[in-house]
């Protein structure tokens, strides 16, 4: 089929996340340009899962390039609960829309949808699998708020065994050249034993440690993600734990004047509200970012497909 | 009131019904002349019980004649909930929007809101009743792909008793010439006695047989429907019968080379997937015509409001 | 920040309320000179609970506007069930849309969200608390239905104890000449002291009653509302009352050729349905009232936001 999908970041070169990101730049800078680039075209937003940032990101990307929505946010709202398969369900909707965006819970879903229809299909998140534009996201957050993505020091800190964001983004900065990465979290939630594996394949300089004040100061990029509760087999070990990974002003004061601070949100506690308005903390930021680095995706799916 | 509404297929003459298909057709060979058909105005869908498919066809249509669109997907997220009338709902609905498609539970739910407001009402379901679009989509299809609706044999296979799209086209049909019905069900699942009065009255050639084996090699047109297990006393009648009603490739041999195979979808188990590259298979263009006859659906009311 | 909200009717001066009115007439007789008012701009719909009525008013007026609409119906397919504040939403929500349209079940949400996020915020309900968007629909339909807001006898009846929308309206015709208010309900539904207070403060004659038939001759207004069962300690009270309460075709004949009704809908038994067709029952005009005084106070508030 003569079109090209976004299941995986890996399913982009590295000169065409390069490319994505230039465009976005652009985007940025002249909005005024793409007004009518998606004019009379049609995204589907499929969300089997609820997510209103994601849908909402995808949603309001779409609208800025002149381009309309149609979709569903939640699964009982769908055909789905009729029995109907997902190929079957993407088979229908090509019909009706252009590109397609589709959150589903099982891994895989994304991929089966890819296939079965002849539109571009962007993975929107499958299940503890795939998130593919949150990682477009991360990288362009880097690019433009520290400057540059390749020789960094980046520390993922928190939840690093279930977080699929981690990971994703970790598995994109394989490709980049001198990323130092600092794996901070307690051990109940590392890092686990494959992605070790993959960063030491690619030559990787990684280091592993439980105190995140003992990492901060030598870090270019904070990543920072939820510890959840459900993780944990007692309260009291998740209370203990919790504290330990929550960002503050006193651990900002031991950061660097030009570290950024990122997260994927919903933020729960896991970085003190004061810390908002340190210029360092660029979570809020990395939003908007996520938002146009998705109008540069559905814009070039787009072309590509009509180049075909 | 000086608008006219969709409730059920006979609310079209049969030469309005030649005319919406005409202006589909022009639709299809043009689509950018109607990129402006519906601007500055709105349509609702109002569906009351979720169905995915017909909501986005109808979204969809709109969206591609420039218009734009307002509603809910389901009734937990409506001011049903909180008691009020139909006929309130869409007074306040005719404010805002220009037109209205409405799906609903209960039978006779669209004619008792046309009958408040004073925009047009297409019925996009109600309960058990009628689906008019369903049948505009249908009767196009056969046009379309097989190349005419009169001097057709079409067989009609699955659950005869409780298909509303059946019951729906039939009644179409008896106002072409020269049609010849095929009815092709288990014992449990006929078509209604009154049903079949109205075919031997309108003069149709009716038959009836258990065995699609027998009755494939003669249609034009094969339209199939789900054969639901909550119709059967007990699960093994549900399964023995089930596999009989299943279209496959071997089935497929037995059928002319000039065919068509509908289907209203969601399709569960009734046709096999390898049947979906046979080009006789029009079920997955069965949805793009539903989407470009309610375009011309919508204008042509539209039309017809501002000409009145 | 430099960007006005629209929590509470008192942040608007008389002046202003004035000027969105003037505005939203404006906007009715020259709709076209409106249509790209809110070009490139979108409104994000925030219904942390369900209002249709109310959330189908916000996105018609910004589409009328030539604006975009995102957002969501209810709480429950929003990132709330992930326990993100309502701060935080807002902050990821201005990375989207030029203005927020939120609606939520506690009182003070809109206030936080305001406070929170750089974009303006519209109040369209918090609890039992503010509805200000249906204040200025209530003033704009008296204005344009009646003629003037000053110099008014309005007679407010039903439930007066909890009705949030007889509060806000009363809180703003405080400011106007002239304005006699005639309280209507059982003992068991009385407006509160303090709203009676103010009323006394503000110079306004008021006066109480428990009969809809010996206030209705002197009315120029009256403003019904609904009387909920669930206020009532037992049925027979409830239905006792509810029928004292319920304006019907004889009723009418009491009141002034010139007299309006109003009702914030939606409207259960407290109308009985022959009035609806009475010139003097505007209930469904103040629908209309309601999406045109909303697409002028997007525009105005996306106005002062561009001049500051």
């Amino acid at each position: 089929m003569a079109k090209r999908d976004l299941i995986n970041i890996t399913d982009l070169t590295q000169e065409e996340v390069g490319e994505i990101l230039d465009l976005a730049d652009d985007m940025v800078a002249h909005p005024e340009k793409y007004y009518e680039e998606c004019a009379h075209k049609k995204i589907a937003t499929l969300f089997y899962e609820p997510s209103t940032r994601t849908r909402l990101s995808f949603e309001s990307a779409m609208l800025e390039l002149g381009g309309n929505v149609i979709g569903f946010a939640s699964a009982n709202s769908s055909s789905a609960s009729k029995g109907e398969s997902v190929s079957d369900t993407v088979k229908v909707i090509e019909c009706y829309a252009d590109i397609i965006a589709m959150r589903h819970p099982k891994e895989g879903a994304a991929l089966v949808a890819s296939n079965a229809c002849s539109v571009p299909v962007i993975n929107a998140g499958d299940g503890g699998h795939f998130h593919p534009t949150q990682t477009l996201t991360d990288l362009f957050t880097i690019r433009k708020e520290f400057g540059r993505i390749d020789n960094i020091r980046i520390g993922f800190c928190g939840d690093l065994k279930f977080g699929r964001t981690v990971h994703s983004l970790i598995e994109a900065l394989l490709r980049f050249e001198g990323v130092e990465i600092v794996l901070i979290s307690p051990d109940e939630l590392k890092l686990p034993k494959y992605n070790k594996e993959s960063m030491t394949e690619a030559g990787i300089k990684w280091t592993e440690t439980t105190s995140l004040e003992d990492a901060i100061p030598d870090l270019d990029v904070l990543y920072m993600t939820r510890v959840q509760q459900e993780r944990f087999f007692n309260e009291e070990d998740y209370i203990r734990l919790r504290d330990t990974y929550v960002l503050d002003r006193a651990k900002m004061k031991l950061a660097k004047e030009k570290m950024i601070v990122m997260h994927p949100l919903p933020r729960i506690n896991e970085i003190s509200v004061d810390v908002d308005r340190d210029p360092r903390a660029v979570y809020f930021k990395q939003v908007r970012n996520g938002k146009d680095v998705r109008k540069a995706l559905i814009a070039t799916l787009l072309r590509w497909k009509e180049e075909m």
